[in-house]
């Protein structure tokens, strides 16, 4: 999905939901059973009960490559089941030299069928490279992400100088286009996702940790938006939505919380900024 | 294995070599066919041509996942098919939140049943942790890598302040002792392993760049030795070992080439420091 479809589509359905699928056996309904298959049951049923809601769904790989080999299939057959008009996300934050990233690229990008993959910046432009080498895809590089554990290395610097997020969205803007590469910014510091809007105007932002994590769907739209973007924001929403019923009405469950949070973005995208 | 066991593995082999178990398809000897099978069939040879000559196989878990589900098994057989005694190291440079970073840990050291596991920083403490509450596991967490883009970021605060890398070591070492946490640096720049060994005296490293990538063992040995340790150091070497013949004598090519190491390794070994 091309930048500008991904605008159209944000406006159409008056929507910029992602969906997080890091289906964990341990909080899904019983009914469906264990095991993989019952995942995949899981992801199917969240997902047809809300892609007219969703512009996007990223499944976290690491939920799938602890199910064993068929959690390979079952992540594939995920991707398969997100309509298409609704941007595949891969959330892999892979990050290693040339030869090997390419593979991590043809993982995602053409074995899984991704439109999308989250990549580590940590080892710099030869590993970042290889996903960008891949046209009509896109790459998600980490900047400033939502974990307490972003304090220990991602301000580095910041100190007499710039802090690491921001070289990464400096150096990096230099590998690609907005057209190609887009950042995570974590929604729980809604003042650094204002730093990063700033750093980055015309670039899209992947934004996580609203809901489970603590942050507002308001606080990330007052600090993060792009009007000509059609606020520029994909929000991700994960466990309070996959978790939103432990029963039998899971997916009416998560429809209900993609509802409300559709129509809070839909009065977002109607305020004149 | 344990950090004294590893020393004594060390000493009594006469070597620090990690062979790399990166199987290219396009590069493996032709008569052992393509696919899956002839990935583990080639590994199986590798590791029983080696293995009284090295302590620890790194398969780089990328060129698994490419290979579909199959994959997924063929890395489980390959870590098998390493006999007790050798550090199995899963290169897979995983690097996300609590929560994901579980999971990522679970597949290397229980599914594939790793020793070790390569992990990036980025994400700070929590991205980290996850891998280090498996007891009798190692966490190998990059540091200062050997791949040209390791400038982009890596070296980030050096101006006016420490480089990122610096406080990577210093940081992480908090997260936990020399047992259980080693670091990844890159052979190609002796200077950086000189630093990063004033830094972290007490600390294991895994040093991959030797061979095909332009490092030399004997630079690696005077920057980076640890006399207390052993050395210190697992030497990484991949391509000049795995492709050292294309032909049918390709297991026989490799075990020359890793004697040639071992002994190299025997001679640093012998040095009085």
């Amino acid at each position: 999905m091309d930048r500008q479809t991904l605008i159209d589509t944000i406006r159409r359905k008056q929507s910029f939901l992602c969906v997080g699928l890091d289906p964990d056996p341990a909080r899904m309904p019983a009914h469906l059973g264990t095991g993989p298959e019952a995942v995949l049951a899981f992801n199917r049923a969240l997902i047809e009960a809300t892609s007219d809601l969703a512009v996007a769904y990223k499944p976290n790989v690491a939920f799938y490559e602890t199910l064993g080999a068929e959690g390979w299939d079952i992540l594939q057959q995920t991707m398969e089941a997100i309509p298409e008009g609704c941007l595949r996300i891969a959330d892999a934050k892979r990050g290693d030299i040339g030869n090997t990233a390419t593979r991590y690229a043809q993982a995602a990008f053409e074995a899984w069928n991704a439109d999308a993959v989250t990549v580590a910046p940590y080892m710099g432009r030869d590993s970042v490279e290889p996903f960008l080498a891949f046209e009509d895809k896109w790459t998600i590089l980490l900047a400033a992400t939502s974990n307490p554990g972003a304090e220990d290395f991602e301000f580095h610097g910041a100190e007499g100088g710039q802090p690491l997020w921001r070289r990464v969205l400096e150096v990096s803007s230099t590998y690609a286009g907005a057209d190609r590469l887009m950042y995570v910014v974590g929604a729980t510091r809604p003042d650094w996702l204002a730093e990063v809007r700033a750093v980055v105007p015309e670039r899209f932002l992947l934004v996580p940790g609203v809901g489970a994590q603590g942050g507002t769907l308001e606080a990330v739209c007052a600090a993060g938006w792009a009007e000509s973007l059609a606020g520029g924001l994909l929000v991700n929403v994960g466990r309070s939505l996959m978790y939103a019923s432990g029963g039998e009405d899971f997916a009416e469950a998560a429809r209900e919380e993609a509802l409300r949070l559709q129509q809070a973005m839909a009065e977002e995208l109607a305020v004149s900024r």
